[in-house]
């Protein structure tokens, strides 16, 4: 199973703008460094939990001091966008990190983020977001067209006079799209199986994973694409420490806790996901707490308790996915044992979890 | 006087993007390090000799291995970009850099950029400028507000149900805007003058140059603003070594003259320009080659010769203007005589330039 990260980011917010920008950067360096696969990063411009307006600039301060690890807004909130001006911002993206960049692309589900934009009927975001991925789609052909659509104008122009423009196509041509899910059903996974992206599911418990799994491989299947469930990342929170009390007290004490209680649990009770996390159906969801979830939502433990815990996981889920994508929390304060905690899980744990299952569902 | 970088970039075309993004940082560090004050750095899209089409990406790059030195776009494009995305996003660049970020704005001159947005009739960019302006600065206020434009929608949403937004706000408040004049007169100077930006000159020639400067105080004397010449940037060549003989050879067989016959010599004659750069009218431009610029154009000469011209040029100009930008140039395979050339220019050169003519012009 390869190891990833999502910087959505959740810092608390009274991190400076620097503060934010310089962690996005050392989490991506020592991700890179360690062997994780990918680092994802979110866009959101009002958040102040989650407090990355703009993903490129994390992915260009980080690219020439990277080496192997792919990068990717997850996602770029295509409705406030000029989608040719983003064509050609992300393509020159895809050539400066010769090919180690994906995107991520969406809606936009926050009205504060829409309002930016003076939209306060969401309804046409996703009508939006299919007119800017048709424009985005052409520019990086690098080859003349006129097109006036619903929200935008854009086109390609011709050489004239002798003058060559430039070469705007992206690395190899195209560049690799994602989509998150978080609800069941979630017309977003669907909308990648369809197209072929690269499906991104929030964790928010098995039942809602499955069908995530369910409705890419469907969608996959009808689109004429074969499936396995290698392109399906799944993002869940995961510490690891040398003991099982280390990181007890790292998950309990540090920044995941205080980023759970103070936001994300909030925001799933809102966003009607945080049932499906709960072992138990009937548990107060008043009563969930740092202790409650480093036992039943987060995985979290030694080397051999994450081992047992995610092969567990993958049994429940009737064999492994592609690529585990671990939260980036705020232990900007602290780094080293939450670094050190990436460590073990791509390089400790990883190379055990999923090995049995992998015939399964091959 | 200050010394500065405009990187536009000039670099051949057949640079890969990569070798653009590196040699643009590259560039900015080096310069930040031997103690230039401020580096620019051009936006298009299609254009193959300037082919940094996002320049926020490179000052995001450099931001954190720089100390001192001052960023900008010059320019961005307002017509071509959401202006609230790209006030939040030129403000969380002002913030990460803690106020060492100012910027440009621009129309876009340039029919392909605006093909590339579905724009064949640019008579509307400036409008669109104005438009994107205003929202701008509206969005840096962080306070709640509604605007139905021409162009685009935008607003500032209210905090509600207890949720704190993100504080938006650009370092100080506000972020020192500037814009570029070429022609004469030139409505982009006016502009600078009237709105108290800071105005920065592509040199075409003293005539060109002494007209700026009058637009510029007689419009920012109108505005009720103080002016002297401390806010003027020009922007021209020089190159310096240790000897006349090496600057002429790393001048005349250096990137410098491939752009110029390339491209800019070119560009120059389509924008009108060329002629105001001879030392003669009556001077065949077909003539114009690398010996000729470095003769007449370019101001290249050891440490002793281009303090001689650039102070012959200051008393010409009737004293001195607050920061000298020069053009990177395309020295990628062979960096070491180009910075060494830029630090004789700030570290030698610089001190004694437009000292006796300061108290002319106080």
């Amino acid at each position: 199973m390869k190891i990833g990260m999502f910087q959505t980011p959740f810092l608390r917010p009274e991190r400076t703008p620097r503060q934010v920008f310089q962690w996005a950067i050392q989490q991506a360096v020592h991700a890179d460094k360690i062997g994780f696969s990918e680092y994802w990063i979110g866009e959101h411009a009002t958040l102040n939990w989650e407090g990355i307006p703009s993903p490129e600039l994390v992915i260009a301060a980080a690219a020439l001091q990277t080496q192997q690890i792919k990068f990717g807004p997850l996602a770029h909130l295509l409705p406030y966008h000029h989608p040719a001006t983003l064509a050609i911002q992300t393509a020159w993206l895809s050539q400066i990190l010769e090919g180690r960049y994906m995107l991520g692309v969406a809606n936009g589900a926050y009205p504060t983020d829409a309002a930016l934009r003076g939209i306060k009927d969401m309804s046409q975001n996703h009508a939006m977001m299919l007119e800017a991925i048709d424009i985005m789609e052409r520019v990086w052909k690098g080859e003349p067209f006129e097109f006036e659509g619903k929200f935008w104008n854009a086109g390609f122009p011709e050489a004239t006079g002798g003058k060559q423009l430039r070469d705007v196509r992206p690395w190899g041509g195209d560049i690799h799209m994602a989509m998150t899910g978080l609800s069941s059903p979630s017309p977003s996974i669907a909308f990648a199986g369809t197209h072929g992206y690269i499906p991104a599911s929030v964790y928010a418990g098995n039942d809602f994973l499955r069908s995530h799994f369910a409705t890419y491989r469907e969608k996959m299947e009808e689109a004429g694409r074969p499936s396995d469930r290698s392109m399906h990342r799944v993002v869940r929170d995961v510490i690891v420490a040398d003991t099982d009390e280390e990181a007890r007290k790292l998950a309990i004490d540090g920044g995941i806790a205080h980023a759970w209680n103070e936001y994300i649990k909030p925001t799933y009770t809102r966003f009607g996901v945080l049932k499906g996390l709960l072992h138990d159906p009937s548990f107060d969801p008043d009563k969930v707490d740092g202790e409650y979830l480093a036992e039943h939502v987060w995985i979290v433990g030694s080397v051999e308790t994450v081992k047992q815990k995610l092969n567990h996981w993958m049994d429940e889920l009737g064999g492994p996915f592609g690529t585990l994508l671990v939260y980036s929390h705020d232990y900007i304060d602290n780094p080293e044992p939450w670094e050190r905690s990436m460590e073990l899980l791509v390089k400790e744990v990883a190379p055990h979890v999923g090995v049995s299952q992998e015939a399964a569902v091959a």
